[in-house]
């Protein structure tokens, strides 16, 4: 990577004109090209080739994908084969890859996660990966060190976009934003924006707005918009006032339509494409400031 | 699995007459057979070599292993094949698995993880999972319904053994412990434990005795016995009065020398037995119960 990754992100939403995130979710259920077989190996040949048709679906459309690492786990060895080759393909289409992993332990086992994605020799390279806070703060020393060396990205779980999420997020909530504006603070680049970010689902509007002015130096990456009920209207507060700062994912609502569709399951690229442009479209009428570039 | 998880584990206890679950803990820079190179490729070949070396080791010496997912994971698609065939070996040799990967996600995403481990197709089939409850309660269904269907356990994060711990664990214990114990009572064999268990740190000796008696009918998962520091009269009260209800986990100390040794470099397996007897021996001076079987 040459630029580290918020600068990366900023140089991507400002090409792009648009915050959004597509997400990579090859649900075994749902999976295109049914006739190729539901062994594993065939799942993940499909989970493969969905992957890479919302690679080229997206590329040049939208700064970023989001591939989700338990769809690819499930499958076992050959699913996350297919992870590696996801990864390197969103990379060589332009894509940022914000690794979705909610991975989160100590000392070493948290190092390797994080070589896992970071660095020129991670098997499944990212730009960003999603982590856990739970353990504390000194499990999350690992993955900061990491990714300062390699220019990578963080997004801190904050606030999930789940109905039962603030049960054991609310009570560590104004603490652990601290943490995060104090550590966002000591690294931010010329975009007054820094590579540690959060997690905060739009199914909480008025916390987006909280969010944005509790961690004015970290992008937020902002779960929940379109399938899990989350509007434009609602995500546009997790934005600065300039449209940089906010990451919107859409994952299944923008990849898997909502009844069976032979066409789709056939050759699902067009779809994407056309339902990622409409999504962009809903996005930018939320979020005037995006479309000035 | 024919019995479930917890009568499996009181099973395996009491035929073993020890607590001790052996960590796998492929460590990259620490692997045996240096020769063989380190490409990612050799280490995977290396890490598997590696894991079943620990199996064979401690086959019938101890109830469980604890594979640590990260250092698989850090070798890409490789890795998790070598990941698959030590969990296949483990369970053939007729030792429990836990899989220690700290998931967490909602939804279909968590079932995803589920489905990793869990059921007759699972890739890296396993007796148990660590499982991180900071999604929120609704974030653990996905995996206690998964254990629930396929006589699987859980560990659920409550206390980790890292000097950072407390800081975003304290403020959420109380309701997390009720969570689980309310949780763990629904769930009760023949031996009055339930699969529903936690993790809770050795380095935290007072806890230990607070979470056995605050989840009668949880296994406690205990890390942190011996490299981290607790020792065996530290984790005792980890137990019930008849020795049962904890299994405590020696990882890195059980299975690699404290200092370069070319013997256990050029075939780790007579060392590792020898390690663990000591430890079993360790254990068993500190756990009366333990040794009448």
């Amino acid at each position: 990577m040459s630029l580290p990754f918020s600068e990366a992100l900023t140089a991507a939403v400002r090409r792009t004109r648009t915050p959004l995130c597509v997400g990579i979710d090859p649900w075994p259920d749902r999976l295109p090209w049914p006739g190729l077989g539901t062994d594993r190996r065939a799942l993940a040949a499909r989970a493969e080739g969905f992957g890479l048709a919302v690679v080229r679906a997206v590329a040049g459309e939208v700064p970023a994908v989001k591939p989700q690492f338990a769809f690819f786990e499930q499958l076992g060895a050959p699913g996350m084969a297919a992870l590696e080759r996801v990864c390197h393909a969103a990379r060589e289409a332009g894509l940022l890859v914000v690794a979705d992993a909610k991975r989160g332990d100590i000392g070493t086992t948290a190092a390797a996660y994080a070589a896992a994605v970071f660095g020129p020799d991670a098997p499944f390279p990212a730009d960003a990966l999603t982590i856990s806070p739970f353990l504390g703060p000194d499990s999350l020393t690992p993955f900061v060190d990491a990714a300062d060396r390699h220019g990578g990205g963080l997004f801190v779980l904050l606030r999930t976009s789940n109905p039962g999420s603030a049960r054991w997020q609310a009570p560590v909530r104004a603490d652990l934003t601290r943490w995060l504006a104090e550590n966002a603070a000591l690294r931010t680049g010329s975009d007054h924006l820094s590579p540690l970010g959060a997690v905060v689902g739009a199914t909480h509007p008025g916390e987006l707005a909280e969010a944005r002015a509790a961690l004015p130096t970290s992008w937020l990456l902002v779960p929940g918009y379109g399938a899990q009920g989350g509007t434009a209207a609602d995500v546009a507060p997790a934005a600065r006032p300039d449209g940089l700062g906010a990451l919107i994912v859409s994952a299944r609502g923008a990849t898997f339509p909502d009844r069976a569709d032979p066409a789709w399951a056939a050759d699902p690229e067009p779809w994407i494409r056309a339902r990622v442009r409409s999504l962009v479209a809903d996005v930018a009428a939320a979020w005037p400031e995006i479309r000035k570039g």
